[in-house]
């Protein structure tokens, strides 16, 4: 077997077999696949697509290119919830205390932000104190003692997933739905879980900018599942606004903290509400062993309620406490929010017309909180967790001439002008009612 | 600019400019853009295509990351002829000497045999003591003294064919006519010339397998050659039989001297004529600043009878015995054969049945030769200048059952059963009488 035959069978159009992938994935580990002959293949798989049983083939050697993490012993279903990312999607902060709170296992290896899109991780860094590389000791009383943690990725788990990521990111090869599956799959899988809940955004603050992509790259997730024994499910979910009130770090943790009290936004609190009926509808089908119930016997508002007691009793702020403490954090900020980091910066922005607001661009929210400081551009740059955006109306709500819009927050006020253009640039008002478009979009599991 | 967006547009389909092609190869030699960014840009070149804008910048940009011949000071038009490759090609040889006889400088780069292609810097190397390396003074006064050489590519000429090249080889990109032709015609225009004759060789020994490719080959390089001001006629040659009777390299250039007699076998000798026509045709073209003479007017006759003098003369002869003294050889073995390298074994292959040939496939017999020793399978092989094959009959020939149908001579005898295997796999015979099939098959000029 060579390496230079399979990229010719790739570029040819032709279905590799497992073991030629296999054979060049550990190649690209080892070291005896250069860099050149990864980024031909990658550019071939890019234009000539990938079948889904090369797609499965490809996440298989990634994941079995490294580590898995160790999470024998631990009771309850193991899961995890994954977004695609997006624009103050801060699902992941409120939701795995809640599954937590629930009795799930959830041991979630999380990113950080680029561009427009935050991170999970720089969201919780914002906590002074907290950290989000742990030791395997650490990593292992986290899950025993509080039953979830939110981490980065290890350098011991999935290697393949780093080379060929910094390969593809220099080579035009990102946009790729086969390779993205098998980069997100070979991650989560590597946590050992069985179960996973999938937040494939979708809109303009989102990766996938249109329902066909999104629902193609949703397909193929839920595939991948449902062919490496993981009980799966995909939402499509809107992100042509942001989620929630905030945009950026400490100002998210805040929200997540509100939410965690039940007293969130309502397109956030819908969400985390939604995820967390499936993720227990996923734990049902683990621990019985059995597929999921199907969307139509899916009675969301039974699980919901269910789901919605964990967080009025507190059982879910409970658990992030704990998680704080855990991680290194200091717990006091949970309950007094102002030990977050803050922006020496406050600027108010003004509606200068009346009407509905149509259009509230997910992408250009992003784009101006990272010009305050709240993003960074690449990935070696820092982040101000102090700084973000306040979004006081959303789509579909009323404004009139003169009426606050958004708080702008930044320790950087040289940027506001920009930040501001940017911001306008993404609104658009209606003289009529704007009615009021789904979160979610579509729904997923494996096909029966 | 940047590498990776030039990547992107290139994947997508998009027209590059001049700039950055420029931009990116200029990279590629200095070493500002990685193997990895090339090796996904020939991906998406092979994959996307080329239009003949970018196949132009691309030979300009790589033709100006090195130095060009120096052929100041010299008289006569200065042209040169470039084949394909393929078996038994052994026209330059001819051809040179033939064109410098006529007034003509040939500053001929040549390459080496790879697989079942011979090459004609090997088979010059059967000639004893004869060097394809000339210094910057040897190249010159070869030039002035001779009027043509053949030698190898000297490492400051075209850098960056060198550097692609060697990374086609290796990511299966090699098969793309753009990055084909760019690469034949930058190393062509490099040795300064001002007309150009191709013989585009297609058929089963040919790189070229089909009439269709073939042909986009030859209006590609063609279309090069106009754009860059350098008068251009590609031939397409039938290469599904070998040309000549012989396949090696001694034993080529033992034909090779019959054929500068005018003895050579009628195919070789008909091919060397009308090449040769066609470079005078360019000669004059070139030095009266107009276009050639077109196909309708080009009365082959006349330029024919005009060429053959100058082999019945033994002009050309002598060109090139003045040109194995000039490289290092020992011009004896013009006059003497017996002085070539020979084979310490030599076998006869005989029919088995009777009938007409109707197939005596390029490619087999050149996998035999190669066998034999007169080939290598990696550059870095050695080859055995005394091996090779006799054809007895041809295309067309009638054969009687017993009748000799080749010779076989090799060095390593444990070869010659599986030689004899391959080279009988090639052959077909009819009942009935074959018709000839055209030598030429197409000529093309530039576009008026």
């Amino acid at each position: 077997m060579r390496a230079e035959g399979i990229i010719r069978r790739k570029r040819d159009g032709e279905e590799l077999t497992t073991e030629e992938i296999s054979f060049f994935i550990n190649g690209v580990v080892s070291g005896q696949v250069p860099d050149y002959q990864a980024s031909a293949f990658l550019m071939a798989a890019y234009l000539k697509g990938m079948t889904h049983a090369e797609t499965v083939a490809l996440t298989r050697a990634m994941l079995e290119s490294g580590e898995t993490l160790d999470l024998s012993g631990l009771s309850g279903p193991r899961l995890d919830k994954h977004s695609t990312g997006g624009v103050g999607d801060k699902i992941s902060i409120v939701l795995a205390p809640l599954m937590a709170a629930m009795g799930m296992k959830v041991p979630m290896i999380a990113g950080r932000g680029l561009c427009h899109t935050g991170g999970t991780l720089d969201k919780l860094e914002s906590i002074p104190g907290l950290r989000t590389t742990l030791s395997d000791a650490e990593f292992r009383s986290c899950m025993l003692d509080v039953g979830f943690c939110m981490m980065g990725q290890s350098e011991r788990l999935v290697p393949a997933d780093r080379k060929l990521y910094a390969l593809r990111d220099v080579t035009a090869t990102v946009e790729s739905i086969p390779l993205i599956a098998a980069s997100i799959m070979s991650k989560k899988l590597a946590e050992g879980i069985e179960g996973l809940i999938l937040d494939v955004k979708c809109g303009s603050g989102a990766f996938m900018r249109n329902i066909d992509d999104a629902r193609k790259l949703a397909r193929t997730l839920v595939d991948i599942g449902a062919s490496m024994n993981v009980q799966t499910v995909a939402l499509i979910t809107d992100m042509d606004q942001p989620l929630g009130r905030t945009v950026g770090n400490a100002i998210e943790i805040k929200e997540c903290l509100s939410a965690l009290r039940g007293k969130g936004p309502d397109d956030l609190m819908e969400l985390t509400y939604t995820l967390a009926a499936w993720a227990l509808n996923l734990g049902d089908a683990v621990e019985e062993e059995r597929l999921p119930m199907p969307m139509k016997d899916f009675t969301r508002r039974s699980y919901k309620h269910e789901v919605m007691e964990f967080i009025e009793k507190g059982d879910a702020f409970r658990k992030f406490v704990e998680f704080i403490d855990a991680q290194g954090g200091d717990p006091d900020v949970a309950f007094r929010p102002t030990g977050l980091p803050s922006a020496s910066e406050v600027h108010q922005l003004k509606a200068t017309d009346e009407g509905f607001i149509k259009r509230l661009d997910a992408r250009a929210v992003g784009d101006a909180a990272m010009l305050l400081g709240a993003g960074r551009c690449r990935m070696e740059d820092s982040i101000d967790h102090g700084a973000g955006i306040m979004l006081l109306k959303k789509r579909g709500d009323q404004i009139a001439a003169g009426e606050p819009l958004a708080t702008f927050y930044t320790n950087d006020p040289s940027k506001l002008k920009e930040a501001e253009d940017i911001f306008r640039s993404g609104i658009e008002l209606s003289d009529r009612d704007v009615a009021r478009s789904p979160l979610v979009l579509e729904t997923l599991l494996e096909k029966t």
